[in-house]
């Protein structure tokens, strides 16, 4: 006899989605025993932990990756977790339990009471079947909706007493069997017509953004760039959350300034601006001007109709980044006559403080990050130190939340390790970001994630002081951390912890974290207060 | 000339709101700074810590609380404490900043696209003013709606640069000026009605709630019950968000028991229950059965339209709690016939194992237990035992998350401790209920409550254990939490933490913390694996 629960685990199996990320309570108890042998099981101590670690582990391995919560409180502990997914788009499936059939009209105690409201509206697809039978036809949906472009979370309500409930195979026999695939190339018109407007451009440049590394079109790009001669930035750091493009590539010309002025400045002199896998633009803070400079046009390609739809200027292809980019890289190749683009300015020599500046600590990294390594970051004082500093230049090296919120970082690094357990992660926290979702320390030791945690400690939320000063804000609270020590509560968790100050005890003690493999490692730096650029 | 801003602080201190938690980002400073000196804010690391604060301060309190969040990500954290908040029915003014008016539209960073929909279902009144001067107003519209009956979350969301702008009077002075009540009394056929079905029954029970206790209900329930010679059970612990009626009175006989069948069984041989300010009923786990025995009728006293309509059997009258008693108790005085109420059995005598017991915790506790003292309470495994042990009998002594989650108790009892600083609160929780909100031992010590955290330690999520069994689960993985050392993490906070075994120790540990006043202390003990009744 058939389950609900064995077409379920079978379902899971046939999308590969045997790691499962939760934080359980009585009305998931049906689900998760007994665990299938094939299965592993994440525990997460907060479910805003839980579905950060699903998120990166999503993001890392390309897959939808199931995080399973608990009723209507665990559910929403999660929900600020489930937005940043959404801006990253990661698949995730997420399901949640509910009370049994029987007592959900009278709101028994734990009803997830308009269940399928909570989540929204940063899923895609968000249901509670309205009887067993159709719980795994229901799941079936949630990840393909999951995976469908633009890829982001969906969510399933599941009544407790529904998992022992027997179902026939017409309930679920052709739900696990069906692929559903949603990558789409361009009509060949519109990939002319782009090719001819591009060539045709005298001195275009190309922006690339997260979805580049998403799709896996870095080698698209990167032959596009160079037989076009395109000079790159990469889309504002604050909704770059993957890198696009080698920022160690001579095309490379840095980050794009987040604000709409200094943006369109920056632009300005180009006749043609290609995005490929950003928003047009993630822009913050507020700084008026003009979108784009005169005589400058704009085209983005991207796998999100409503990215497309809601960008303040320019024209817009929906359709897979990384097969446009292909199509287009073939249809141009060996015609272009343009100069090669400009050489990127060097970096200023870093003038030594009292106390290590940002850009010192991510120098002092860059010359030790290994070739493979995985940088999951959320220290928004040194967000552009980081990117200037280390230049990334390999597929799937860096995680950065695009929602702008804070607790990614710290859940996102341990999903992204066991998603990737060859690759050395770096995950870089300021320590007031690493707050918000500071229980994931226990995860990656239970599950032994040899992430190494590099904590800048600055004893304020510096990004915050800078916001004040540039909107001429004074006297605001809620803005100092006095005695906020992580690597002291790390070591309360039980991880490796160590303080350092100076380049050379940083470096030692990066190396050899970095080079363990057994289980995390915390290494804690104070730096100075300021915002660091580079 | 006024600003958004002061008609809104105008309107937080006509309503006593001079106390802001929250946790900032970019999009509230324009509304934190400069902060007013009458004003404090309480930094909350994570915002379930913030919104959990507020929700304690509101209850013991009995005042609106405000608590200020960052927009999408932070209000979506938020969303689980905002659950727990409407459960408990405090009235919270939840504000969350949002982007500039001017960059919602095309969805800049940090928009907080659809902010009305992200809260609900949890909040009662969900608003984002569609001209900056509005704001006052709305603010004005949520506190009312946050405070009338039932109480709960109201939220606003209101765009970073709407602050600064200019009002005039009408937007402002009406609302800031009036006041709105809703404790409503029944009419007078309805309490003569009441009156008369109580006095004809014969063996009439009393069901006391936590609304009792928010009502303050707790001298006319007294009153009532002692003139009508009435037996008196609490209301299931599972809902029993506060204690209505003093446990050491000798008419009480205990907590009912959270299942239906079971809980049913317990009122059989009444004729009539009276409940006062309680769902019916809080059930937890699913034990099937009649709702009541045969030849027992049911009415319940409550101040939520919702609670009285959902409930499975029985009459309601939808009023104030502690107005209907005191109508009631004044209509009835003293021509009653019946006999006293049995007396409740003794507890059975500890006996004592290798580990401390739960029991034996909370006999420890209750030995000691200022007079004036608070409970606040999470743990799972335990709570029967608390209460049966400590048998708190002050209004305001106990605060419990009514709605099923985790993640209430560690940062409520920071907020219930600023609400109430002349008297001792003491935080009960398990070690895997404190990481739901670890970050508010920081904000306890950062901000000197001096509660007493006291951790039992059992190395696992009990609770879940005897669910598994009750629902013949097996293999459950997940339900293990080796090596969580809460003392440990607390002294990584700063906290003065002591590890504790045995009766004696634990006593000294107590008394010395209960009795400090400059900070909070943790004290955690071992427990042995079991649930503890008593």
């Amino acid at each position: 006899m058939t389950t609900v629960r064995d077409a379920s685990f079978e379902l899971f199996r046939r999308h590969r989605m045997t790691t499962i990320f939760g934080n359980p309570g009585s009305t998931e108890l049906p689900m998760l025993g007994p665990l299938p042998e094939d299965f592993r099981y994440v525990l997460g101590l907060q479910e805003a932990v839980a579905v950060g670690m699903a998120d990166g582990f999503a993001q890392a391995s390309g897959n939808v990756a199931h995080v399973n919560l608990h009723t209507a409180p665990g559910l929403g502990n999660g929900v600020g977790a489930i937005f940043n997914a959404r801006a990253n788009r990661a698949p995730l499936l997420v399901t949640a339990g509910q009370q049994a059939r029987s007592l959900i009209t009278m709101q028994a105690n734990l009803t997830n009471r308009d269940a399928v409201e909570v989540p929204k509206p940063y899923v895609k697809y968000s249901v509670e079947p309205p009887r067993p039978a159709d719980v795994p036809f229901a799941l079936a949906q949630a990840i393909a909706n999951a995976s469908l472009p633009p890829a982001g979370p969906a969510f399933v309500s599941i009544p407790m007493d529904d998992w022992l409930v027997e179902v026939e195979p017409i309930d679920y026999a052709a739900q696990v069997a069906r692929g559903v695939g949603g990558r789409a190339q361009p009509a060949p018109q519109q990939i002319a017509e782009l090719a001819a407007r591009l060539r045709a451009a005298e001195r275009p440049v190309f922006v690339a953004g997260p979805d580049i590394d998403a799709s896996g079109g870095w080698d698209a790009a990167i032959e596009l760039v160079e037989s076009e001669r395109l000079p790159v930035w990469a889309t504002p750091p604050t909704g770059g959350g993957r890198i696009g493009f080698p920022e160690d590539h001579p095309a490379f010309q840095g980050m794009l300034p987040p604000a709409v002025g200094p943006l369109a400045q920056t632009l300005a002199g180009h006749d043609l601006v290609l995005v490929a896998g950003s928003s047009v633009f993630p822009y913050y803070p507020n700084i008026p001007g003009d979108f784009l400079a005169e005589g400058t046009s704009l085209i983005a390609i991207t796998c999100d109709p409503d990215e497309a739809a809601r960008a303040p200027m320019g024209d817009a292809i929906v359709a897979d980044v990384a097969l446009t980019l292909r199509a287009l890289a073939d249809r141009l190749d060996g015609e272009c006559r343009r100069d090669a683009p400009p050489a990127r300015a060097e970096l200023e020599p870093l003038a030594p403080g009292e106390q290590l500046s940002g850009g010192e600590v991510h120098a002092t990294l860059a010359e030790l990050f290994p070739q493979d390594g995985i940088v999951v970051l959320e220290s928004p004082s040194s967000t552009a130190a980081l990117r200037n500093r280390l230049r990334l230049s390999r597929p799937g090296s860096y995680y950065f939340s695009a929602s702008g919120g804070l607790g990614f970082g710290l859940s996102a690094s341990v999903g992204v390790q066991l998603a990737q357990p060859a690759r050395p992660v770096v995950c870089v926290l300021g320590e007031g970001s690493a707050q918000y979702g500071i229980t994931a320390l226990w995860s990656a030791l239970a599950y032994k994630a040899p992430v190494t945690f590099l904590i800048l400690r600055n004893d304020e939320y510096m990004i915050l002081k800078w916001f004040a000063m540039l909107e001429q804000v004074t006297g605001a609270p809620g803005l100092d951390l006095p005695g906020l020590d992580v690597a002291a509560v790390a070591r309360g968790y039980g991880l490796p912890a160590q303080d350092v100050t100076g380049r050379e005890e940083l470096t030692e003690a990066l190396r050899s974290a970095v080079a363990a493999d057994d289980g995390p490692r915390v290494i804690q730096v104070p730096v100075a207060s300021g915002m660091w650029l580079e």
